[in-house]
């Protein structure tokens, strides 16, 4: 055994979050690995599937649809799944209970929240700017919301914010994580910067939630979004999440004020009135089995703090660089995610000239992450069910490849 | 035996639509209603269960997610099927195929149609005209479309459209089946009205689409939306669709241009280059759980003609009609849907004083139906799974109720 795998022993035997992995399904034999199970990199993507999520959606589709029917808006829960399933989620993103709906996706939460924004300062703020290396759906929508309030878009790379903020600021769309090279941003920084220029700071938490601490209360985030099925687990395209903090909330104002978040949605009132609080975020009919199949994934959760999952999101990360430098030639490959820590979300992006056939080949070997135009190869790590053996088989198995 | 039982034996037996039942799940013992199968008339709210849903389902998320994970999105169809379900609705609303993406709730699309329509004309068309006895979603959506887009919102009467139609009308949002009295407008003439005045028509077909024939194509209808979960079965919450007529298409600008709606969406470009076809309505990343339940529920469609359909429902609503005259006290209720075939959707709506407390009795009694505020008794009849044996049924125990 190398040295380094006798490190990925040790460092596996004193994981305290070694035994989540059992809550999840993992281990199948998929038939392009039919020799070994894989080695699952790609949860910043999709998340696996949590072991419990087949038998509660069973229940859903079988009990709450075909035997109760209708009876199950109210006897199931169906109607409050949205502020229920945000509560559940608010610990993880460091908010109190009743600021988070869950539903729709990121990308029309994206528009709910900046537009929303705007509508909070006054008309001589005609300024929203938005990171311009963003996930590019959120470049997109931020567009679409500057046009439809009147507003200037303009593009700058989170470090240049505090220097473009300004009297004419009206809202800041930021990533926490950003998608391609993983870097980590300085929340609480970013966010002070915005208000001391009079600003909303939005903040799109897909790449953080569930993988470091966030910190909206804390750090007095005004508006944030993000997704559920990467390192929540949710399921492919689980309904999103829309945080809206608590003493925002009186003038959140939706730019698409559907009957859910009507104050009385079942009076049918041809007048609009909005619902108090964070139900002020829901729009239509929510999605209950998508819905619903997040509720149940999130249970993983009972019991692990996100404090422990950043510790071993670290070491993994550390671990997968150090065995990466170990094993694959000099030059073969470049980290573009800082090697600071305050710096680094929970993926390693590697550089490498030939990265779409590099995947390629990884995933035919069992080693699954995903591939970044141009030239990006991106391994996501999730505490909760990747361990550091995992870390070592695919560092060596890139190295295998890259020869 | 009664004379009303008698002639829904024999309806029942000539029905060649009664062997469509067995692909759902019914007669299930719910607790309500122990002593016997109850009778299901809310299918306009929630459709019941296809049979053949459940294992879909399971596939979809033991293996699909479980075990191929991220690479279903390829190998098991996941990121088209927005399209390819769009043209599973298709014929059922008569379009051809590539003019309908599925996605999203019913207000979200509302917003979409909506919007793009005041763009497709002149600014000069400051006006939007709106149902003003719409489902209030579409209201309040409406009102928000045309605040964004700087138009002013005109609710008015179906009946009264043609005359408040003019120069300055942009589009008019209509529903093909009022949602409380279950009427059926006339998509054809109010939309050769709406083109006659230069306008755009938004048909919302919640209450029509899986009912009966909607000829989209036939009668040059632009943009129309429905939600998948009444007539359409597509389970709680299913997701909504968007039609958008082929030559209109490289004309929608939409206002959520979310990555899903990009030419190359995995091109990662900042710039925003809308895609060809129906595949600009998309927004986000698809709810698949959602998604992929209502793909497995159309198949219930299989060798059902929309035609067939509309004779049976028609049939069944003459018939309840007929069997609460028989059996109800002149007088103790007052249907408000039109007794003219022409101007029924799918749906008996009776007026009655105390509508809540009858609807809860009858529900304890296992005859399903819905109370609208404030005072009518809604009974939607679903002819994939209703036979007339449930309506004289489900009219006696009413009468039971009643007296």
């Amino acid at each position: 055994m190398s040295e380094l795998a006798a490190k990925a022993g040790a460092l596996d035997a004193a994981d305290e979050l070694a035994g989540v992995r059992k809550r999840f399904v993992l281990d199948t034999v998929s038939d392009h690995a039919a020799d070994a199970a894989g080695v699952y990199l790609d949860g910043n993507s999709l998340g696996a599937l949590p072991a419990n999520v087949p038998e509660r959606v069973e229940d859903v589709v079988r009990r709450q649809w075909g035997e109760l029917r209708i009876r199950s808006w109210d006897e199931s829960g169906w109607w409050t799944a949205p502020e229920r399933i945000g509560d559940r989620i608010a610990p993880l993103v460091g908010a109190a209970p009743g600021q988070i709906v869950v539903g729709d996706s990121t990308s029309v939460n994206v528009f709910k929240a900046l537009v929303a924004a705007v509508r909070m300062v006054g008309d001589d703020r005609d300024e929203i700017l938005v990171d311009a290396t963003t996930f590019p759906t959120d470049g997109y929508i931020a567009e679409s919301a500057a046009r439809m309030t009147g507003r200037t878009l303009r593009p700058v790379t989170p470090g240049e914010v505090p220097g473009a903020l300004g009297d004419r600021t009206a809202a800041v769309l930021l990533n926490h994580v950003d998608y391609r090279t993983g870097r980590l941003y300085d929340l609480p920084s970013l966010t002070a910067a915005v208000h001391a220029a009079g600003a909303i700071a939005v903040w799109d938490l897909c790449h953080s939630a569930g993988a470091l601490p966030v910190g909206l209360d804390e750090h007095g985030v005004d508006l944030a979004v993000g997704c559920t099925y990467k390192y929540l687990n949710g399921g492919p395209g689980s309904p999103a999440y829309l945080y809206v903090r608590s003493d925002l909330q009186d003038r959140f104002d939706s730019p698409l004020p559907g009957w859910n978040s009507h104050a009385e949605p079942f009076g049918m009132r041809s007048d609009f009135e909005p619902a108090s609080g964070a139900l002020r975020g829901r729009v239509g009919t929510p999605d209950i089995l998508s819905m619903l199949a997040l509720e149940a994934a999130l249970e993983v959760w009972d019991g692990v703090s996100i404090e422990a999952v950043r510790a071993k999101s670290l070491a993994l990360t550390d671990f997968f660089l150090e065995c990466v430098a170990a094993y694959v030639g000099e030059g073969r490959v470049e980290s573009v995610t800082p090697a600071v820590h305050a710096e680094r979300g929970s993926q390693v992006a590697l550089r490498c000239e030939d990265a779409g056939d590099v995947m390629k080949a990884l995933i035919e070997r069992g080693v699954v992450g995903d591939f970044r135009h141009p030239d990006v190869l991106r391994f996501g790590f999730t505490p909760l069910y990747v361990g550091f053996a995992d870390v070592e088989r695919a560092a060596r198995v890139l190295a295998e490849v890259l020869r």
